[in-house]
């Protein structure tokens, strides 16, 4: 039993560390794709999260979220960091979708809200201590680590604050779509490679034992499937690029790889190899179809974040109910909904109430100018000379 | 024995993770190390020869490398993600080799063929279930971690690739050897770092067991040296370049430590300090003497693969018999020489088919303009003024 | 017994591991800093310390840390690695600081009676056999994982070095401070961030034991608490910059988060989590406020090495005697001063010393061509044209 502890804890602190390198990884990925004149700007919200998630949801949300659930398989404070390490990962997916044109201050604040509240909420009714329990709105859907929990979530905020704060000035200018070229993809490829590495951590730490025979074959198997659907979405979004244009196109192959991570997330404990294959291409595939859908209705989304989480957040969540034999789709289905409403309202509401405070939006101006200047007073690459 | 199974399993998981940080290292080495106009080309080659090689390898490879052999010491699954971790490294080495002039389908193409077919074949005969087992053929050497299996492997496919491919257009003009310089030394420079730390993982993790005293010290032991290898390696490399020129060389420092890295992989389980230090060193040096020598034989080689991989996955299975009191020289020697004759004709054979129907050389044309616009249609650092 | 053996031994590997990505973490974060011409030179330097001090620690310098102590609770291999990884932060800590202006070799000579001399005497009086036991000189403080053994003693190597090797060249003209802005934000954020994450192995892994339940839980408090002070050291420093300026400074928010995490490391094993919070932000304001007054009395560290390591090295020490109740301030205090005393007397007289037979100091001309150019023969960037 002892036993049990010291090596559960000393595997989730492994996952932890996975998990938090995906803060560098998030904040490369979003620096190497916006523009130039915005890289400090995106890299200090990032940073920002981290710090104001991870604080709001320490001192406040872990307990709204779990309540007075105790833990006992591993010491509670790896679990509480463990936990603490999700809810900066909700709001980067959400912060990265209005990139070069929200201001860090209310991103911050809302940060905090999402952080001590929105985020907490939703991990209450599906993993947590649970107050919806024995209402007609109780979840009952297996989501091992958060493709609704947490990729959806992201997603259905990232929806709500785009709704209001709309998209980059000069984005869309009549039926034109300015395509906005990522300024530095070696910095986009390591942070989608290190979102990648830290996957294992989110996944397989997930299954929160590794403690016996059975325990460390879930583990394993969690994190090879977790891998293998990252694997398949990068191949597919490839192939589909590389049939279409005859180019090699990496921010999609790399996007693919994170919808097929995404998409797995919710069952990766439960299927087989080809399983993994099939959900991941797919993964692949929606992200390569969603990315200039989303643009044709105008929502403008710089790092695609929508189509990497929302739709495989769904798709990944509606996954396990096709694929695992023992789960329900309709339970699938309902937490879906549940969650999606319930974030989007509630996050629709509160980025709402703090654009009235102070709004959300750069000016033009600003946004001309480049984040940087007008937000950090620090350029990114101060020495280089720039084409634009 | 469950005991056993668990922490076994976490440790093959944690050196998984150690090895799959060698993506990211590889890219930013090659990213750095290449011109700006081939970057996005060698970053989505990495990223494309993780996915086949991998896919490949799950689905085929490793059933021709492992065939029938039970797992029971760990669990199966992470065995086999492990080993797939392996499959790309080798021919990671190949690609950089053949960087700023192969082309991305040819060698997506090759990456299909050595995942599936020719690494899990030398795997067979070397860790696997041996089909030239009591054949005059059969291999009987140390290699834990592949000097040979994985690094000379790496580097005969690369100087097939190479004698078929060319060199870079412009590279050797009449009597003169252009000089390339690095376009990135920070990303080159968190490449090697990258993989240098990846190195523990691979190298400890080919122990196999950390579940007993023994076990635990020899892991130990075999990451201690993997590291004392790395420092001589880098040591000797930048003693020699000072010496010559009076300036610190960082690309001939770091590649001195990855020599020195290949160079005490194939019995870093068996040395004392003093012996890594001497194999490593000897790496370094190495590296630093050859690199000159195959531009004088006009083999063309971006990255130094050849020198960092061949010559010191050559020269550290051959150290093993030097070094390690019982294993027989003429052993290791036969291990090379099977593997290196295999492998360069399967090699050449692949390539030259592969040649003949879609041309693995990009054109002069292509290569003038950068292969980030012929094969990828995005440019590295869009916004960034360039001197050339 | 042998299963503690075994999992402290896997537990120190992981700590080590995290430890020694803090060489890239160092290198990307002064490559971030300084000016472009400057990169490649401080990138070198980062690799030959931690080559150089490694291996003199391994050879010498560990024998003189721990003399003849015996390691029977995890494989001694795995532990004297750990305290290998230890001995190059010391350095880097030294050399960022008066980055751009000193030469290669005497800094690298410098480092390695650093590492086999005078951080294993600091050690030893500290952590190890104690020659000054029984003497009145013998330190009894409570120093986890070393703001004082190692923060305050690069600290005070660096404050010897400055005012022997003095500022770069044009930044005091007369009364005006010239503000030289860091060349790449993404870097010097990557940097910090590993650096973040390594801070997890260096502090959890200073715990020693993680074979029973109390020490389990106890890792698991350090970890927590580590990252929680550098949690709150970056948003106090965030908020006070902004309140200043209505910027957010991300080099001031990551600066403050370091800050925090060196002064957490002395007792981050002792704290709760408001502890920890107070203890993190007051570090993070420290440095915001040391910053500038460093540049007042014309003490040039490019990269605020002093205000994060020297004055929170301090902080953190005494922090121990303030908020853990069963350890005497007069202890932390004494501690503070014998090893402040020893290591600025020491490295003073030796970079004097060194000073005499080779210049430590670059020329102005070099300092203005950059050092990148005289020291190493390799642009950092060459393909990038520059406003500079």
């Amino acid at each position: 039993m002892a036993d049990a502890y010291i090596i559960n804890t000393l595997f989730v602190i492994f996952s932890t560390t996975l998990i938090i390198l995906m803060v560098p990884g998030f904040a490369m990925l979003e620096a190497g794709i916006v523009r130039t004149k915005n890289v400090t700007s995106v890299l200090t919200v990032n940073v920002m999260i981290y710090v104001v998630a991870s604080i709001s949801f320490i001192l406040i949300g872990y307990h709204i979220a779990f309540g007075s659930i105790k833990i006992d398989t591993m010491s509670p404070l790896a679990f509480m960091m463990f936990q603490m390490a999700f809810v900066g990962k909700a709001i980067n997916i959400m912060s990265g979708g209005v990139g070069e044109r929200a201001k860090i201050f209310p991103l911050t604040l809302f940060t905090l809200i999402m952080g001590a509240l929105i985020y907490p909420l939703i991990v209450n009714i599906s993993w947590g201590s649970d107050i919806l329990k024995d209402t007609f709105l109780d979840i009952n859907m297996h989501d091992l680590a958060g493709s609704a929990v947490i990729h959806s979530t992201g997603g259905w905020a990232l929806l709500a604050a785009i709704l209001i704060i709309g998209s980059r000035k000069g984005r869309y200018i009549n039926d034109q779509i300015k395509v906005i070229p990522a300024s530095n993809i070696p910095l986009f490829t390591l942070g989608a490679l290190l979102l990648w590495i830290g996957w294992f951590g989110f996944n397989g730490g997930s299954v929160g034992n590794i403690a016996s025979k059975e325990a460390a074959d879930t583990v394993a198997l969690t994190i090879f499937n977790t891998n293998t659907a990252g694997l398949a979405g990068a191949l597919l979004a490839g192939i589909f690029i590389y049939l279409r244009y005859r180019l090699f196109d990496i921010t999609m192959i790399l996007n693919g790889a994170l919808g097929g991570l995404v998409a797995i997330t919710a069952g990766a404990d439960l299927y087989g190899t080809v399983d993994s294959l099939i959900i991941g291409g797919v993964g692949g595939v929606l992200v390569v179809i969603a990315v200039p859908l989303f643009d044709k209705v105008r929502i403008d989304d710089p790092v695609g974040a929508l189509s990497v989480h929302l739709i495989n957040g769904i798709w990944g969540t509606l996954a396990v109910g096709i694929f695992a034999d023992t789960i329900p789709l309709l339970g699938q289905i309902k937490g879906i909904t549940v969650i999606g409403i319930s974030v989007f309202t509630i996050s629709y509401a509160t980025i709402y109430t703090i654009n009235k405070f102070m709004v959300f939006r750069a000016s033009d101006d600003a946004q001309l100018e480049g984040l940087d200047v007008s937000e950090c007073g620090i350029e990114s690459y101060p020495e280089f000379r720039r084409v634009i």
